[in-house]
């Protein structure tokens, strides 16, 4: 048996998120059948983690094990051919030992979440962003600075799902940084695993600070809370793209030790 | 009655393009379905250019004569609430003299190419640039040296489409640039007029030097041929935005003269 490390990219549109479930399309279920047809063998496709409904991938990774003996070409290029149609698209296939694991071996996970500020609807980028349908420009200094607060060890039930299935609400964000680039607010996030809808909800709560509507310190006192009725909106999964997934350790930063 | 300039973003994908055709969507009808809905008035709405099946719009502008007196915020975000589900936004309206024409006041039209080469198929863009299936990196370069044997006052009848309804082939071309945008490539061309299909075959023509199937003098033969059938495939629709349209002359590079 050889273990298979995929890296995806899909649209999250047609998608009931990545997770296989009963009556509607997953981009989990879509691989699995590809890789039936591609290779005879029904297996597990196991990613580095979820993604809600409507959610981007960029970056996923995921890992399943195969018989079948196959070069990394063919199974990128053939998973790609039996995929068909379906906005997914394997970027890339990489034979790994046993001991890899998409979930659990992961170190960080990247986000992009971005945001379209303008009064006129949005033609081209429906279903890339959230469009926030406002005149008045956003303050994007402010949210950033409202971001930093967020930075660190915290218990994150303020920003955390009803429906969160993890032990803990206790989070280490590594990082949550805001910019504007062209016109789009981007809003990017690091850490080592996040609770469900935190981006989300993240970015719902950023942007009540972005259209002056909470102070940056407001977003502390919610944080500290730890009250999910006192944060902003869970933003829509379209501005929402899971970016990247680490796996070894970034050797410079942490080795480097300024005397 | 007063004469109203829009600038107009759309999405292409669902239109047979700008004009109005008897037994497709286009984006003029979709405008002009709006306006009767907004105004109760059937105006005809001149546009810029127009685009082809679909060809994007970034910032296409049009006008049209309203006898209805109306904001400039009315007709924006009244024309956007009626567009309904159409992926056509206005993103301005401004109220202008009658001597101003969409079509024949224009002195510069910009447009932008998007080519996307990978091996893997296109999950996130499709539909939003064009996809070139290889592993192998692009020559950016070549590609834009071979663009600036293009660039000024030429007889284009290698690059013009054989149902194009100009009464000439000789054009001007001020600007034909390629470069390398993160993963993209993008052709950024500036005239004022292009001939029918033009920018899309430059493209096909760049693209075989570009993968190193041409030299960039090859297209400077091409040109001088005028034939059509030498030049390259004419790419896609789904790569093209029809980015802007200047109707002021540019005062500063044209008044400043060098000693």
């Amino acid at each position: 048996m050889q273990r298979w490390k995929i890296i995806i990219e899909y649209f999250g549109g047609p998608y009931c998120g990545w997770q296989r479930q009963a009556h509607c399309p997953s981009v989990q279920e879509e691989l699995e059948k590809a890789l039936v047809k591609l290779s005879g063998e029904q297996r597990h496709i196991q990613g580095s983690g979820r993604t809600d409904a409507g959610v981007h991938g960029l970056g996923q990774v995921a890992h399943f094990d195969l018989e079948k003996d196959l070069s990394e070409k063919s199974i990128r290029d053939g998973l790609n051919h039996h995929l068909g149609d379906n906005r997914i698209s394997i970027l890339s296939a990489e034979k790994v030992s046993q001991e890899f694991d998409a979930r659990f071996s992961a170190l960080q996970r990247h986000y992009l979440y971005r945001i379209l500020p303008r009064r006129s609807k949005v033609a081209i980028l429906s279903g890339h962003v959230w469009h926030l349908p406002y005149d008045r420009p956003m303050d994007v200094q402010a949210m950033h600075q409202a971001a930093q607060y967020l930075v660190g060890y915290h218990d994150f039930s303020s920003f955390r799902a009803s429906q969160c299935q993890a032990n803990s609400p206790m989070r280490s964000l590594d990082r949550l940084s805001v910019s504007q680039v062209g016109a789009e607010i981007h809003i990017e996030a690091s850490a080592r695993s996040f609770l469900h809808h935190q981006i989300r909800n993240f970015a719902g709560t950023l942007a009540r600070v972005g259209l002056g509507k909470w102070s940056a310190e407001q977003v502390k006192e919610v944080l500290e809370a730890k009250d999910r009725r006192l944060a902003g909106e869970t933003a829509p999964p379209d501005g929402l793209y899971f970016m990247q997934v680490d796996y070894d350790a970034p050797t410079v930063p942490y080795i480097y030790l300024p005397e």
